[in-house]
């Protein structure tokens, strides 16, 4: 039993390493969709495999980045010799998957979904020789791009979960969403709004670590703040800086002024609140009176109604900020993903089939994110339709925290994220909560 | 007399608009650097031609780039086919050229020393029909970067000059130096710091439009501000800005208010001051409390001491705007550069010349620059030597300002500072003033 | 029944009013302890009656405003005709009563204690004719003073209490505490801290309003916000603004600095926070460069550590906002109160007792308060010894918000409150929970 | 002689520690006023003597306080014995005075009138031991108010240069304008619009001080900034700080913003300018979000259009920081005052009389202020209509700098001054230049 544990974790570890190689980020997945799509084709036979357009709502997508960046990592597929045939289906950043399994008597049985997530983050991988994919030679081969969040261990648990799915007695339809751009909150809207999540009768989603360590399991994760991308370009005018100061206007005065006021935004006594101005990108040379300055930033909230007061401060500070400096500011309100709560019955099969997994030790019922996730779409899509949901947490012992340079999983986990999903899968087949 | 003119205008409005095609960033000249010294050796025989490490003190170089964008420079000016031999001298950021003449009973004339600057600046070109060099079909060929303050116009007078100078009844010794990087003023020390200078006896520099129209002189620019570059990373702590906000150390706050605070500096009642932060480059994701920003900046002064008031205050600023946001902050202060002014002595000649131009309708005693340039390295060099040095403006009508994506030189002005500049060179030898 | 209600009614109203016309602030209550004196002597016959100094533990007495202030009160006091010899027991800023009341086998009883609080805002009451206080004549006769937070309907519910608690079946000790500066957090660690607190067994609480309509009764308020005052005065140095600006070292900039980013102080997982410049104060002339700025700040936390986490915050970006600007910053640390929860036992018996008070239509087990209160001191003090506390939120319609110029409460919640708390303290001596 | 001198310096130092003591602020000098009036009638017999209402254009006064604190000043003056009958034609703010005097075969001489200013600043003066007021005992009565600008030594020159014209052989119409409310810019326009200007052929003003020591004068001065002021009150709505941040609109956000804006504005490529927020007050207590602040600030220019520049990009910050905090501003543009320069044909007289002054040892030609005066406008009166006019530095040891708490002057420049004054009137007679 345990050379038989030893052989999965070894299997699950390759599979990750695989992924952790060649992260891409968000609707620029053409290699790891490739990649899914021959695992799967090589390990199962799918009663459906939906890719890219047909994956998803596609008029959906969010925080799609521009065609220059699209092309490029189109291009670096390519040159990484990805089927040029599946490649031309996933061309403007139509990426993802939908793998659909039946089996035993799956007309009377429940369509379950799981939700796994595929995206990288644009992050530089640290190079030092203690980071484990530096040792162990599995470092990112995508220099500036990184697997900082583990997406590369979701994907695994997925693959792996359907494996066990189907050594089970589950009977019943399983759905897999491989659903791309989590980190932009991007894909999960397109997904949710896909014809795919219309039977799902119930949805898992899981995420790795989240200061979990490797052995406890959180049963139903809840608290997901809903959240709003913003993107603001600031036009003024440029001058030469020494020799007619009073001639420019200066992009980067309204951005700092906007910066310093978006964080100063009042707090609210209904519940949290967030604000991040995470990118700014401003100006051309030290002598001119910067003309543009770009910011990239997001409001948060412990419910939308705060999330929109966050947002609608924000765009105010923005507009006036842009004024007081005789600037123009356009604004992209971009991708939004909604608050939401994972269903106790579904966190009480959960904890039951994670109680049963060797080598966890500790089975949370419920703990509280505090960020935001892009799968609050699609457990909300099917809550609403009368289904059922829950966000899953597997603990790993990370040493950086997420999405730094030196975040890292311990692999020991994937098995037994695998474990408690499958467990749980098939229990919700029996029991019908 | 007209044909003849006509048929110099033509030819300096042919070679402008082959270094206009070719812009390259401070350092970064390598194609034309070659280009230059192609021309110089095509229609001249120079007693000498110093070439990249040759022409200058490289110790003293101020502001070059790192080595992946000089090797991106290098690589474009190989690919577009330069002389291997020639290029490997300039690897690694050593650009420009002195070329130096000896005619008549040179050894009892004076040296006359005739200073040019090379570099393009980042910016993109305008692509508007309107746009002449879009029009007649020489728009930059290098997308990013565009002759947007007319050195190329400045090259082209360099060799304009030689030219009529070398049919003139000039006496004496005639050193171009075609100085890289001015715009960051990165190259004027380096050459300042070289033998070449050493002997020149006068100096003249020569600078287009600076809202002159054409047929406008001005014979001694002076105001130059003093000047200095300054760069700072600052460095927080990355941190999910939903779920940890409090563990980030946010580089963007630190960064704005560093913006802010940079601006508000004190005005000085004993001169004209300045401040810009031109460029800002910060954070990764909206998602994450931004670890890092970067500023570029630059103060000035009408004296060195307002400068350096400047400076100091700007320091001060930096710092605590890193401390109070728990960050770190690295600062590298870049290229400086002196104030100057222009000798009356050499004006007046200069003026004379310009008198007699046909074209040149107005010529103006002074004007006052109030940005800066790292010419006033080479002037101050001369001067302290008991020489005497002489900034000549040649007007033009552009529709767009200096640094501006719409930049572009009246041709005719071309033939008018030439023959300005030979005029003068030709009266500095006869008259020694 | 009715007409006795209406006849209290009328005589509370009559007390209240009494008490509304003359406001003192913090430690200023010179004349509004005369009036509670007075008031007790008249109406009952305490056991015992503690004041000014002896009701308080003076040197923990905390936010005393400056002597000049406390003068300026004394003296209007004295020109009300207040009876000089209590008045110079008060001298100093030493206000505020106990008063004790012994029943029936009250050596077996419990010591029930009962906390008002009797300060005024430094705010001026509206003189709009809509205004019930002008309306009926009642309106503050102390310009710049005004009870906008209803705490002469505090003082009037602790003498209704009295009267009614005398009247019935209680038997023991009732201590009720009527402290001052609680706007200021000043009083409520000083009478926590006196001898007085020591054998009080339950205590309780009451505050008016709170967004709560008039018949509705919060039997247990809690989740008070832990508080921090911050004093913080600027030095800089002076210059003429027009003649040297460059000689001056700023305070209002260093001032202005510190207010934008201590509002930017980072939210934190864990809970609320709260940051508040609430009055600035600095320069003195539009052509002097300013020499001094004081600002007056709280910070807050739904527990001590996250206050404290604001304080220490905002204690860098005051230190380092004056150094950015040359200039010095001496912080006071002022008055502190810690975060505290009611007691449920209490709580169920004022939910019991108010439940059979005509009017009351509403009563709610629990609410949150999202501020801070020095009560907390007391509540703390009581359930260290292992008593319990609670605090009561008597509703009442309120036309303006709480510390606002329109602020004023419905007459007819005073005897709700009366009778709630009356009911609550007989039944806490019959069932000692 | 030097008995005389010595004599005279004595009689003016009393005379100038007599104004010392009873500083009042602008357009509340009142006892001033009534001292100046006593003097003049005493020691001369005037010609005319205009007061107050008939001093100036009294709808023409700039920056006039409110009435509470004209009346304060109004009461100070009465308890202090002034005369009621003068004292009621000033009240509302109409001090200052014009004294007219004939000699000679004036009606063919020319009226030449002489301006110094009264006013004193809201300025606590230091009470330090060394502080020469305070040793040889006439430190400012009034607690809060200075004479710190050394306009009690200007009202000093006045009478004695009065004196010493009437012992000469001036020939022609002397008038003297003591002018109130200089320090806010208030009464120079006042006294320019009236009718008394009209017919003044030579105008010169005097200031002490400046930076230039005892024994050297400055002919004329000139380069005074153009300068407006600004006041602005930030509207908001208060809310509790603990309770209910989001809904305040935080006037004090507001001020911040403002204020680091308004400094931030850059600087002009055609000459000085500068900002500074003087003053501002804010906000009612520590827990209360703000509903409002005010500021006091000023604009200057090199010429009235930098001056422009200036007050147009403050309007457009302030009116925008409001808006960014959900505030209302109202602007109330205040005093304002014209660039100037000295006619180099008086001062020329100047600097002759000044040669042979005894103690005079060093005499400019020319010197910029680099500050504002309102001074200008009666000069700029005079000039338009084809007069002259100089404004007349005279040296002296400053131990503080002006508007500093222990500012004071050498005593021995008074004579100085004097007969420097009184020469150059004598000569301008004589000279009519």
């Amino acid at each position: 039993m345990a050379h038989t544990q030893d052989a999965l974790d070894d299997s699950l570890a390759d599979l990750r390493r695989g992924f952790h190689r060649i992260p891409e980020p968000a609707w620029c997945e053409f290699r790891t969709t490739a990649r899914l799509v021959s695992e799967l084709e090589d390990r199962f036979e799918p009663d459906e495999l939906h890719v890219g357009p047909d994956a998803l709502a596609g008029e959906h997508r969010l925080a799609v980045p521009d065609d220059a960046d699209l092309e490029s990592w189109y291009e670096r597929a390519r040159a990484a010799g990805v089927d040029e045939d599946l490649l031309s289906r996933l061309e403007g950043g139509y990426t993802g998957a939908v793998a659909v399994f039946r089996q035993g008597d799956h007309e009377n049985g429940p369509t379950v979904g799981l939700r796994v997530d595929i995206d990288g983050l644009p992050r530089t991988e640290s190079d030092d020789a203690d980071h484990v994919p530096v040792a162990e030679n599995f470092r990112s081969e995508h220099e500036g791009a990184m697997h900082a969040c583990g997406h590369d261990a979701h994907m695994t648990m997925g693959i792996g979960t359907i494996e066990r799915v189907l050594e089970s007695e589950f009977e019943g339809t399983l759905k897999v969403f491989f659903q791309p751009a989590e980190e932009v909150i991007g894909g999960g809207k397109a997904m949710a709004e896909s014809d795919h999540i219309e039977d799902v009768d119930y949805l898992l989603a899981v995420h790795i670590g989240l200061d979990h360590p490797t052995g406890e399991v959180v049963a139903g994760i809840g608290g997901f703040l809903a959240v709003s991308h913003l993107e603001a370009r600031f036009t003024g005018e440029p001058s030469h800086a020494g020799g007619h100061p009073e001639e420019g206007r200066n992009a980067i005065q309204a951005m700092a002024t906007a910066v310093q006021n978006c964080y100063g935004i009042p707090r609210h006594s209904e519940g949290a609140t967030r604000i991040n101005v995470g990118v700014v990108d401003a100006g051309s040379a030290a002598n001119i009176v910067a003309e543009e300055a770009e910011i990239v930033a997001e409001a948060r909230g412990e419910t939308t109604h705060l999330m929109e007061y966050m947002e609608e401060k924000a765009e105010n500070v923005l507009e006036t900020a842009a004024a007081m400096h005789d600037c123009e500011v356009s604004l992209t309100l971009g991708a939004k993903a909604p608050s939401a709560e994972s269903d106790d019955e579904i966190a009480a099969l959960v904890a039951d089939a994670a109680g049963g997994v060797e080598g966890v030790d500790s089975v949370l019922d419920h703990d509280d994110l505090g960020g935001s996730e892009d799968a609050t779409f699609l457990m909300q899509a099917v809550q609403q339709r009368g289904g059922k949901a829950c966000y899953v947490g597997v603990g790993t012992d990370h040493p950086g925290g997420h999405h730094t340079a030196t975040f890292d999983v311990d692999e020991a986990s994937l098995r037994q994220g695998v474990e408690t999903l499958a467990g749980a899968i098939e229990r919700i087949s029996r029991e019908r909560p």
